[in-house]
């Protein structure tokens, strides 16, 4: 007999009785608010063509790297799992996923699983061997109905807006597309430069040209480029965005004079380029960026200290975003500065600040967020946007920065049917954290349902401006 | 309407009610203890003059960077709220705060203020836009009257004794005053030679000259300058000091020879100083002092680790001191060797390490302090003196130093009327802490009450020799 | 009047009422589970020889390093312990020792200590000064009889397997006295070897004569030297061992040509060998034991990241392990890489990678362990290996690692009697985290008495192929 699956309506709230009833008053307030998605990596061409998606292994094992790469940390080739195999059978490589769900256990995946398992496909049993077939049959055939097509979803999960990230040489074909389809779904883009602001990715020199054919500027000019930015984020603003957002390996910033910047771009922009101007060009331009962003008003996130690709051999074999990006140590204080000593008093500035790295939460980022009028504290992000991540992320942050120095949650992902368990998670942690403080009277319970509302919807659509 | 303000008498006890019975025994045991405070930075010109405070923004606004630095984060300029403006309408910058009191939910400030505002100033009302004129007439006209004149308020707190800071150019005529009055408050002052000891800070040779002139030593030769440390440090002794502290960007320490020692000196008191100079004769100069509290049993206090004075523009505006103080990441394994090589087994030595970067506690701190015969464990310090702050400390270092090697509560603070707010929170989240051990049965009741009267009373008391 | 002693049965379990018995319910399952101790410092001898071991400070406060540096770092000197010091009268040792027991209130040594008392001992009332003689009597009596010989209290612990650690120049003499004694107690070795792995260990150049003498492999050459490792590990792999364990300054690892490995290997190998050279030689002999765990089977352990004998003073005096090895911050992405590149992706290379710098928990290592089918976690280590520890521990590598990255628990001790204790705590402390996953419904209740055992004893056993 399988076990059941259900969702417990009081899951992830404190165990404390009094706490609890505090914790389930202030979600019943929040649960069913809009969903606001600031930033995230969904496909925009889902709701541009409203194609219904593939099998549940296609769609819930083949885009997930939280979930493939637990089973690959236990001994299971990503071949047989379908990644960079199109032979595999899907049914097989689900059944790999089924005879191995016990592996997430306590984990996050295994919250929005079970979540997406029963909410939105109905299942009542829970995944294992010998149900692996029934889900296989039950989620591929649902998927084939119109109610689960991209639009009917979108819709279903009451997402008031989803920005999706594109990079500068995209021409956003499909955000025109939804535009003129006539759907009133709002799906925006982000502006996310890296492959032609970092040295090191992939094809650097020849994303400029590019960039260069389809701005008209010379982009191997240091002007040239800079406009080629401009051109592009005001082409992404029209078409929605209202932010930018950096990925790169550390927080530097720097604030060269254009002399300088004029030659760095120069040197990084011929072969050979040394490791210390890499970093220093990504640095300049984190706090080029931040000009623009006062200039067209682009919300502007950092998203820095990852180690990207540290398996080389996967790398070689399956490319990137495999499981093994490896978040660092990551220092802020130094690197900040330049940017932050430039604009960081300017109040046409807003700049949201994410770390993989803990240990900055209570040292560095509440008491820079505290103190400078731009910047504002990313939400527990990534590996942390866990139970766990979340509370660690409130304990170490509030009493510094408080709350309204925080921006709401992120989901920041491609898995799309985890959405709203995302959220939902967010709102029960918060929840649960804000009931804390009201059973340990550090605040009002009217207070903390302000503050539950605020969370979950109002300061992601003000940081944002959505 | 405006909301209610009281204070709950169960605040920040854990929620589980078999805990909170606990700590609430506990906490009966020591909310009545004297206030010892033996590190903080209050104005000795209060007790000595004992002339009235001014007005509410005078009082409790200007002078608390973690209440303005928030107010200035959420875009706030520090000129309306009457900070380097001698203009502002001291009523309208009220106000501006009074607004945004909601910016301060979960945060520490919000706790000290409102005891304040209840416990002392007996308003039951919430601070709010609709009661700043309230709360600035009822404040403004109490400071004028005798019950709230430093003196009655040092006494009304139930201060055993106080300590405030001063550095060697200070002529100590607050303290000197303070003692020939008559009046029997506790009022000690404690060494700070940042300004003779730090190369970097402002004025520094011309701090050299002045403490040439006040010690009649040459303090432009090594010899002269040490001379006039020990001159220095014994008058501060006289005058009631019974502890030196030391304000650094890290913990490092040297031991260098007597002849690199002065060469080193020769160097510093030169123009283009490195920084490599600097920071070794910042370095070096923690052992001398080490040293000289093995002669003169002076406690010697690091409170290291801090980027100072970040945000260039509220510097260059506002000077010092301005919330723009930023935690560093801090080594302290390598850093303070060469001092505890040389004096860390000293039975005549006794040395308080405080921190702004926890990550530090249970790796490095706690280790050190559970070895070293003269090391001790300073409280949770700063942003981390806070109920979150002093949970993580008590978890993070009493399993490996024990409670007999932390030294009991500093309020650390220039917010006077914040202070017995502060040692109650403190007090508080002592109890709970050793309420959770009794309740886990980790330590026996009668064993957590004297833990509880130790920690709040007997060990600042023994560490700082009062 | 002596207080009294007792152990409670709920002791470590969550206040929460309904938390504590989903805990009590889970540990109900595995408190009588055998004791798999696969990585710790206990000495064969006793097994081999079966002697009675001597009075209460030999046994229970000369060996253990926590116990002696808590006393140490209150003022107690070392020598009137009886360390270093063959007059010391063990009585009065003790005494030092029970007088200060207050010290230890809020440790885990508290915890361990009291269940030898009364659990191993049937004492019923606390150590104090009066109850010194008490203690000492009782206990030195009982090592006296038969009951309290290792290998009676082997069989009374109810272990299956304990792993020593030994270098490759021990003749595993004990435990070929074990094996030939016809007692079927099972005492395994494991391989650590240091001592001609570490240029900087006392007297490396002469542990590499010694390892020639030992295998007839020329050690001073580079094939000689890899050779008489492939020697010695089959040796230990004869007598029991099933892994081989590394205790580094830092995580490096390198991964050079055979050339430059050789031709580094010369330079370790003569006089004067600089710094980096002396890192370089460590990190490639961890890969090129990595790359013979492939080759033998034998798990890879690393335990790096502590500063050796800080105080220099007490290591002159005293010698190794006298409670001065502190923790260092440790990095493990950059680290690890070229041995993980090399050997990460084997299915036939098993590596488990401790730490005691709790930061890289979630940042570094349960990202790695949860990618690399290759790693994992090790548990909770030396001054982690606390209720506290633990909890952080599971806190902050649940969620990225899962549990079955993880490998059970190690006491990693050489402090026989309190080895129960250790693995009772480790099993309460798991308990407590799983009961609170279950009562938040995180996972059912049937998965987490699952977990609990595979936590207790599965894990351990398959991770360490035992």
């Amino acid at each position: 007999m399988p076990q059941p699956l259900s969702l417990h309506p009081d899951r992830l709230f404190p165990s404390d009785g009094k706490t609890r009833s505090v914790a389930k008053r202030l979600y019943a307030e929040v649960a069913a608010l809009p969903i606001i998605s600031p930033h995230g990596h969904t496909d925009p061409e889902w709701w541009a063509t409203d194609a219904p998606f593939g099998n549940a292994a296609e769609l819930l094992l083949h885009p997930d790297h939280y979930v493939f790469r637990m089973l690959y940390s236990q001994g299971v080739p990503l071949e047989a799992l379908g990644i960079g195999n199109p032979d595999a059978d899907p049914r097989e490589s689900w059944r790999l996923f089924a005879e191995r769900y016990h592996l997430f256990r306590g984990t996050p995946s295994r919250m929005w699983l079970d979540w997406v398992f029963a909410e939105n496909f109905g299942i009542d049993v829970l995944l294992g061997a010998e149900t692996s077939d029934y889900y296989f049959n039950e989620i591929t055939d649902k998927l084939a109905t119109d109610a689960f097509r991209p639009r009917a979803l979108f819709e279903r999960y009451n997402i008031e807006v989803i920005a999706t990230t594109e990079n500068p040489l995209d021409d956003l074909r499909h955000h025109r597309a939804i535009r003129e389809s006539g759907w009133n779904g709002r799906v925006i883009t982000a502006y996310r430069p890296d492959p032609v602001v970092d040295p090191e990715f992939e094809g650097f020199l020849d994303n400029l040209k590019t960039l260069s054919d389809l701005t008209g500027e010379d982009c191997f000019s240091w002007r040239g480029y800079l406009a080629a930015h401009r051109k592009r984020r005001a082409f992404f603003s029209a078409m929605g965005a209202t932010s930018t957002d950096h990925g790169h390996p550390t927080a530097r910033t720097a604030d060269l004079s254009p002399v300088e910047a004029e030659a760095l771009f120069a040197r990084v922009t011929k072969a050979n380029v040394s490791a210390e101007d890499t970093e220093l060009f990504r640095a300049q331009m984190l706090t080029e960026m931040a000009g623009m962003s006062v200039e067209d008003g682009l919300v502007m996130q950092l998203h820095p200290g990852v180690y990207r690709n540290h398996n080389s051999a996967v790398f070689d074999r399956f490319g990137r975003d495999k499981g093994a990006d490896i978040p660092l140590p990551c220092e802020y204080v130094h690197a900040l500065r330049p940017l932050l000593s430039k604009y960081g008093n300017n109040p046409d500035f807003s700049f949201i600040v994410f770390t993989l790295d803990e240990t900055s939460y209570a040292r560095e980022l509440a008491p820079l967020a505290g103190h400078y009028p731009a910047m504002k504290l990313g939400p527990a992000w990534w590996f942390n946007d866990s139970p766990e991540g979340m509370r660690r992320f409130r304990e170490m942050t509030t009493e510094t920065a408080g709350f309204y120095n925080t921006v709401g949650f992120n989901d920041d992902t491609r898995a799309f049917l985890s959405i709203p368990a995302r959220h939902d998670v967010a709102r029960r942690m918060d929840c649960s954290w804000l009931a804390q403080l009201v059973v340990e009277h550090r605040i009002e319970e009217w207070e903390a349902a302000e503050l539950a509302v605020d969370l979950s919807y109002n300061l992601a659509k003000a940081a944002y401006k959505l």
